[in-house]
């Protein structure tokens, strides 16, 4: 049987993220109607290479896929050689037969499907008339949050702040060439807080950047950084009185930026308003006024990459492209 | 970067048992050592499909090489389809960057490692002039199991059993063609025992096979095919002072043999000798006489595969074997 391979740049050409953004909230939906087994996840870590790889897999009963993204973070990398620091590799099987049908980069789709991870959120728990968006870190997923979210709103303004202050001046080049946004540089997250109807977070924090006294009335939180113990980018504070909303509430309990919270004694896991894949089925109100606080705090689950892999692998075959190789 | 990619072919072509035997070992050694970092095994269920898929991955700091098998059962394949039953897919990842260095299949590499494992148990359990074999089914790792076998012993008579009785004329045929010894068929699992120096149960079973009174003083035992809880070969009688070995404990206790005899109350954890790895490392004594039972409960690890699709990747190397695609 033949297996389809598809590089990074095939998964490019393969998806918007308009798709990816559909797709996610389909999977998030399957996983709150009890559809998808998802393991818990796996990582190994290698602290004398500065690297760890953790493995995300799952079952969806719905499209009948399993899914299994192999995800390294080699902090050294670029240096000594030429790869990237993040590097991701996915697997599609046949849920019918266990025929391994795809095999594909996940690099971007950890990037993609994270950044529609957060616009669903939005489009949930946002104010509709939010136009101001504070943005830490400079990174790609600083980058893909925002593209995400000019999906879903009609976002103008964006105020980034990152400690790499070097890595500003290509993020707003970069932001403002692909999306009708004005990218303000900020000297301190106090600054960029100043105005924002949404608030994302995409460090690798491990010691909070924003006090609970920046954050206003109505403001939509997107926590994304904190996604393994010992990472933490928002004040516990924020979380009392916030509709905190979790996309796994296992997983965020465990290593999100909720568990920050709930160790401070801040919340009670009870306190957790709802899993996201919840609101998107329409099961509990969403933002019920224009002064709440709501937070949504994702740790990233395997249900994301398997619903956009399974529509990359589809769009990649309606398109005719990749290379098919014959294992078995 | 170009990632390796080798069928199920280039695999066959690629390595020996008697290579993968020393492989084996050495990857006993390094977990024995401490040098593998090995998780647990994740576990998904397709009941409507009839199927499962286990992923069993590990780092090896040793060979500094990530390894990463995805292998499913699909017990329906082959009826409406013309795919195996079980189809295994094993990842190498570079430890030092992250990157996916080779895909191959790993069907063939499940069937020779496990093989290798019951070889590497009697080398160091089974008495030196050990000459007959009892083998409980009569399927691939029947096969793998004698073939093994058959590189460290000489062994001259296989007494197979099997309750797919069909399956046993090409088994003999096979068996007889591939090694220098002498195949009966046999009736019953207690024809079977007669005069047996090893015996190795590769079934399904989950009602156990071999009664404790069938068992000779002096005998190899070698458990393979429960490998999961509620599956059952030998009666737990036969624990009660043998010199029981695992393969790790701490899989064994929870879905292997072990896990049966530790149940019906006939031992203890405490009472299973050693792991393989310590006996490999020489660090505890093996077989004291001739007239012990000596027993090997084998669940298949991780290292198992790493090594051993290690050495196919070095081997496929040196020969110019498979494709390389480039995915990032």
């Amino acid at each position: 049987m033949k297996t389809l391979l598809l590089s990074i740049d095939h998964v490019r050409s393969s998806l918007s993220m308009k798709e990816v953004i559909q797709a996610v909230e389909e999977g998030y939906q399957s996983y709150d109607a009890g559809m998808v087994q998802q393991p818990d996840i796996v990582s190994m870590e290698m602290p004398a290479n500065n690297g760890e790889t953790d493995i995300k897999s799952c079952y969806n009963q719905l499209n009948e896929r399993i899914s299994v993204k192999v995800a390294s973070g080699f902090y050294d990398n670029g240096k000594s050689n030429d790869l990237p620091t993040m590097i991701g590799t996915i697997l599609l099987f046949d849920g019918k037969t266990g025929a391994p049908l795809c095999i594909m980069d996940g690099s971007l789709i950890t990037g993609i499907r994270t950044g529609a991870a957060g616009a669903i959120s939005a489009k949930l728990l946002a104010r509709k008339d939010s136009k101001t968006v504070a943005v830490f870190g400079g990174g790609g997923q600083a980058r893909m949050q925002v593209y995400a979210l000019c999906q879903v709103l009609d976002i103008q303004e964006v105020r980034v702040y990152s400690e790499y202050k070097d890595e500003l001046a290509r993020y707003k080049d970069e932001v403002e060439a692909q999306e009708k946004v004005r990218v303000v540089l900020c000297d301190t997250p106090e600054e960029a807080m100043k105005g924002a109807d949404i608030a994302i977070s995409t460090t690798p924090s491990k010691k909070y950047l924003v006090e609970r006294a920046w954050v206003q009335p109505g403001t939509h939180i997107i926590a994304v950084g904190a996604d393994m113990a010992g990472k933490n980018e928002w004040d516990p504070e924020v979380f009392r009185g916030a509709k905190v909303v979790n996309d796994s509430i296992s997983q965020c309990v465990s290593r999100g930026e909720t568990r920050n919270a709930i160790l401070a004694g801040v919340i009670q896991e009870s306190d957790i308003y709802a899993e996201i894949g919840q609101l998107v089925a329409g099961q509990k109100p969403l933002r019920e006024n224009d002064q709440e606080i709501t937070l949504f705090d994702t740790t990233g689950m395997a249900i994301q990459d398997n619903v956009t892999a399974v529509k990359v692998y589809q769009l990649a075959k309606e398109k005719g492209l990749g290379q098919y190789f014959e294992f078995i």
